[in-house]
């Protein structure tokens, strides 16, 4: 296996923190941080940090006075393509003197894919590829899978009790979770393109789906087959674009009430009353959606993770017992709760608060 | 608020770590251990070691050559009653000219309470009482429960997948959880008076509820209302003591065969099919059981969460997603699993292996 330097760890780390101050705002593109290093001094330093934006690349090159014989490091292979906003990174690069650089990972990008990283070498830069690599594709898991499947990168979140329950057995699921995990989750929706949830969520629940002002509101994916949502729910409102995704027999009627107030409607092939999540999930990413957070119910977990469409989970497990109590005020608080691992597992000990 | 100084809360946590040697050998006694200080250096030490040995105090004073004017570190308040197997501990510590007691906690039996350093004090042994009470308190949560209430201390044992399940969908539980956890349950069900389950637990898995080579095994209680259990059961065998739970109905025929074989069935009242918990926890405090540990599946955990019968939880939460699957064997794994707290919660981040 190849072995990378202390110094190259060091710089790519850096340009890794600088990429991931893109997270919420550049998507679908990649987050990219930039370092340049010229005498073992970092002489410039940049990352993308807004759609349509310039790369990290140029900010790095722009902010540092000659970067000639200068070595770059840059947590994804340069673009060379043009069919996009701004003009390719690869050529202004070689312009820029740059004798070296460091690469974490190709960019799976069918319009890249090592071709940026040939060009750079046949103009005389010397390229070292794969530092951090794995960490580098971790930061990116949403960009590598929306541009190489596309379709979604799929976040499951769930709350559950301590005893696997996500509500009342009336229903209730106000709140499960602590303050910290709902303004967590919040965060998250800043991060994603889209959120989703099941129609009885928004019945039951009447959530708003938006990041509380914890930064940009993610689109509202609403499944709901039947085309049942009430036309006061708190979704429709303006704070957030909002698309339901409904079965090819709804109502006409109601989709042109929803359509007047700015809702798209997706009609999407549906059997038994559920929604084909594959042929959404095609539709979404076609409207560039490249991450979506699942927050429905069990329901919707469900349909999730039967067809395999779930990328990854965050699951927030809450110290508290439900059991078959009907309001979840009555859930039983468990206290002075040590968290132990036993092997792949947690072991939660604690006083049930009676 | 009472200041104790370093060298008492020093000496005082030796005390507590040579009591907890005494874990599954004493019951339904207390764990206690006991450090003797003379001119800053510790002379002697014990503890309570097993049912009917001597208590950590006569240990700790045999240990060494002369206690005249030495400080004793012991966790509960030493015994001067009569009714039990070793003579009390007061008279002796009185007698080797011990000068200083300092004492965790009083104890909580109504037959020393105070008593113990009412008599010391008035021999003229200086008392300290309360350093790291609340330590000795939960070391010994089984006895002050027993000893105060007249009924077990409860630990409720689950095992749930990620999503919340306990088997799946056909009752397939083997395993769930990891198998450094399957062992912490064999140490735990060693450490216990008796385990109980429910007899759906006894005739799904047939499991042995012993604690597999680890240590003693506890008597085991089986929750069979209808007396089905069948007379194969694991649980029925040599290994173990095994108590049944049955209904006062349940057929004295069958009731025959069983106590042939050396198990013991007790009649409850029940309703419904139900036994009455609280009469049959009371019955088994009668039989000396001080610590019961719960493994049933969510119907046992139910009831018992109901009654406000349960001390302590100890959950285990496994990465897997059980969801709808029928076997086991088709659980979705979760890989590369980061657990972070938030708030009191626990967040799993992790990626379904499919």
């Amino acid at each position: 296996m190849k072995k990378f330097d202390d110094i190259d760890l060091k710089y790519m780390k850096l340009a890794l923190g600088l990429a991931a101050n893109g997270r919420g705002r550049v998507s679908p593109n990649p987050m990219v941080g930039c370092v340049i290093v010229k005498n073992k001094k970092i002489i410039g330093s940049g990352y993308h940090g807004i759609f349509g934006g310039p790369h990290a690349e140029i900010n790095a090159l722009k902010s540092c006075k000659n970067a000639a014989g200068a070595t770059m490091y840059v947590n994804l292979e340069p673009c060379c393509h043009y069919n996009k906003k701004t003009s390719p990174c690869v050529p202004e690069i070689i312009k820029s003197g740059i004798k070296n650089i460091v690469i974490a990972m190709k960019d799976p990008n069918r319009e890249v894919n090592g071709r940026g990283i040939k060009q750079l070498k046949f103009k005389g830069v010397r390229c070292k590829v794969g530092v951090l690599k794995k960490e580098a594709e971790q930061l990116n898991e949403v960009y590598v899978k929306y541009i190489t499947k596309k379709m979604p990168f799929v976040i499951l979140k769930m709350a559950y009790s301590l005893d696997g329950k996500t509500s009342s057995v009336t229903g209730d699921s106000k709140w499960i979770s602590s303050e910290e995990s709902r303004r967590r989750v919040h965060d998250l929706r800043s991060e994603v393109d889209a959120v989703l949830v099941g129609i009885n969520t928004v019945i039951r629940d009447n959530p708003l789906l938006t990041s509380h002002g914890r930064g940009k509101n993610p689109a509202r994916i609403i499944l709901d087959a039947d085309l049942k949502i009430p036309l006061s729910s708190n979704v429709l409102n303006k704070e957030a674009k909002t698309v339901i995704a409904t079965s090819k027999d709804s109502p006409i009627n109601k989709i042109g009430k929803l359509e007047k107030k700015g809702i798209k409607v997706l009609k999407i092939p549906s059997s038994k009353g559920k929604i084909n999540l594959k042929k959404l999930l095609a539709s979404l990413a076609n409207m560039g959606v490249s991450s979506l957070l699942a927050e429905g119910g069990p329901t919707v977990a469900e349909s999730f993770i039967n067809n395999e469409f779930v990328d990854k989970i965050m699951f927030f497990i809450c110290p508290k017992i439900i059991n078959g109590f009907s309001k979840m005020g009555d859930a039983i608080a468990v206290k002075n709760v040590i968290i132990n691992k036993s092997g792949s597992d947690v072991i939660f000990e604690g006083y049930p608060d009676v």
